[in-house]
Order: C-alpha cells, then sequence, then structure tokens
C-alpha cells in the first residue's frame, strides 16, 4: 500500500497529542478535536500502518502512542551531522529540543579555519573536508545543513556519497539530491518574507 | 486579482537568485534555471504585480531585485515580538540571520521569574503579562512564538488581541486566529519525523 507523505506530519500531530492525553483510550473523534483533522482521516492515517484501535471502542492510548513512535522511527535516539556553524548552525547546536526528542548532534562541520578544532556546546568542529572519512566511520544517516546558498549543493553532493540518507536543510538554495535520500527544506527568509508581504500587502 | 499564497515563497526564491546575480539583465528561462521553478510559472508570477520586464529583453536585475523587495515588504525593516525564550527562543534571539535580513527582535517575553528581567543578546526578557501594554504601545505587527504547546493558544490570543497581525508559530500546536491575521507553522519535531520516518521505513 502506498502511504501518502502527506500522513507522516498528521502522524507526528496525533503522537503529539497523545503525549499529554491522561485518559487510557482515546476516541477519533477526540484525536479529530485536539488535532484539528477530521476523524475520518485519522482513521484512513491510521489504517496505512495496522489495525490498533476496535471499532467502535477507540484506541489505547498508550499502546496508539508506541505504535505512532515506531512508525515515525522515534522509538529510537538517532546520531545527526551538522554542517554549517554559522548563526544559524550555531543556534541549532545550541537548541536542547533535538536531543529531548532523540536527535544528538554527534559532528559538526565548518570551513571556516578560526572555527575548526575548538568546541561549541561540548562538540567539536570539523573540517568540512573530512566529512567523507568521518561520516563513513561513524555510519550516520542523518545530517542538517545550514551552510550558505553558494555551497550548499557541494556540501550535500559529499554528504550522500558519504552515505547520508536523510537531510534537512535550512540553506535558501534549491538542492537536488539523488532518489534514496530524502531532502527537506526549511527557509526561515521565506517564513518571514510571507508574513512581511501579508502585511505590507495590508497597507498598501 | 487574487494571488495566490504559493507565488510568495517562489518570489522570495526568485528574490535570493536576484542577489547573487551579476548580468544586467536576466530572461524568466535564466531565473528557471537558477531557481528550479519553470520559466511560464515565473512570468506568471510576476505578471500578478505588474510589468517588469520586456517581451523578448527579460528583466533588468536590478530593477526587478527593487520591485521584488516591495513586494515582499522587505524594502524596510520590522520590528518583531518573541515570545517564550527556552532552548528555541535563545537560539532564536542569537540567531543573526534575522536581523540580517531586516528583521530586528525587539521585546522578549517569557513567563519564568528566573528569566523576567534578565537580559540575553542584549535584549531585555520581559513578563508575558506585559505583552498588551509593551505590544500595544510599540505598535509593532510581527511576532515569533517558541512557548509550549500548552500555553500557545493563550499566548496567540493576547499577541492578536495586542495589535500583533503576523506570527511565525514553532510550537508544536494547532493554532487558531482571526481572520486579518496571518499564522505560519514550523514544526522542527515534524520536520525530523518526516526523516526518521523515511529512514527506519527503508530498513523495514
Amino acid at each position: 500500500m502506498k502511504i501518502p507523505s502527506s500522513s507522516i506530519p498528521r502522524i507526528s500531530r496525533y503522537y503529539r497529542v497523545l503525549l499529554s492525553l491522561k485518559d487510557p483510550v482515546v476516541s477519533s473523534q477526540e484525536l479529530a478535536d485536539l488535532t484539528g483533522s477530521g476523524a475520518a482521516q485519522i482513521r484512513k492515517d491510521l489504517a496505512y500502518f495496522g489495525q490498533f484501535g476496535r471499532p467502535g471502542k477507540g484506541y489505547g492510548t498508550e499502546a496508539l502512542k508506541q505504535e505512532l513512535k515506531k512508525i515515525l522511527g522515534i522509538d529510537r535516539n538517532w546520531a545527526v551531522a551538522l554542517v554549517g556553524i554559522g548563526n544559524l548552525g550555531s543556534a541549532l547546536l545550541a537548541y536542547k529540543g533535538f536531543k529531548d526528542q532523540g536527535f544528538n548532534i554527534k559532528y559538526a562541520f565548518d570551513n571556516d579555519r578560526k572555527k575548526i578544532g575548538r568546541s561549541r556546546q561540548g562538540i567539536k568542529i570539523r573540517d568540512i573536508k573530512n566529512i567523507p572519512s568521518v561520516i563513513k566511520a561513524s555510519g550516520i544517516e542523518m545530517a542538517v545543513i545550514a551552510v550558505p546558498q553558494s555551497s550548499a549543493q557541494d556540501v550535500v553532493d559529499m554528504l550522500v556519497a558519504s552515505g547520508i540518507k536523510a537531510i534537512l536543510n535550512f540553506a535558501p538554495a534549491v538542492l537536488k539530491v539523488s532518489d534514496g535520500v530524502e531532502l527537506l527544506n526549511i527557509d526561515l527568509s521565506i517564513e518571514m518574507e510571507k508574513l512581511t508581504y501579508f502585511l505590507q500587502r495590508n497597507k498598501a
């Protein structure tokens, strides 16, 4: 069965809601009220992954929570490589939320000689040239990129050639990856500009 | 003319590409090659806002850049209020990229007594209770939220009642705003979980 990629962020939201639920049983309607998705949508999303609840009885909160963790791959910790320790990279390195969610930034890379060899947040900054050897030896599959636009594609290519399979990209660049590699983009300036567009349009 | 909201992030990308272009004139085909959007799409997106280029001649790079800045509302600086100075809020406060793009975090708010009154990155942390008086007096229209899920809706309601018109929300919560207020959500855990879902599925 082909699972639509739009189901996954919804499953993340169902999981978030379950975390704060006290009731031992939850209905799809309750989940709908709490997440903003429709009850039918929720039943459909969950059905892709198996038969969890009992029709008319709802879902066992704890069991569903554990199943969703497994589906999302967050029933384990993940080592992460962070490339680009500029303003945003430093902020991401300091962001403890990643660790709380099981994402351990294990290696940090930059190409700035003034930064290489120093430690930030207890993590040594390594030369970007060492990506192939370090990543291959570590077996890490996940990377976060916060490099300038001009070097983003080179960094991605190096990461993918070294075995990285999933990339969260904060560089404001349109990047290509080969099949079998997942690339997601977050561009903070683009988000902020959606807001300023909205604000200035309403003034015009 | 109704401008589709999907045009705006594309216009942000065209603008980014123009920033690094040296040629005085650029064709929609060149912009297409650099941004990954189609040339016809680019002409359509720009046509919503006026007649910029000359058919068959392309666009004047500098003139188009200035026009896109105006469209996106980034031909001026914006004062921003940041609410929630936890792990992520602190990282956002330290992120200098906002300032480089004309977004000045002018006020920071938290409800933690240990933080209120202290300064971070040169910005005083104020009591969240003072949002109404401070925001109303300042006339700020833009806010970034990095509070826990449980308090996110209350914070949004307070901000909107105080005159905030555009919100970038990092809280993992489904939030409601009234008409005339723009709310955008960035949930880093959801993005990371899209990646771990992909990684674990390929292992299964």
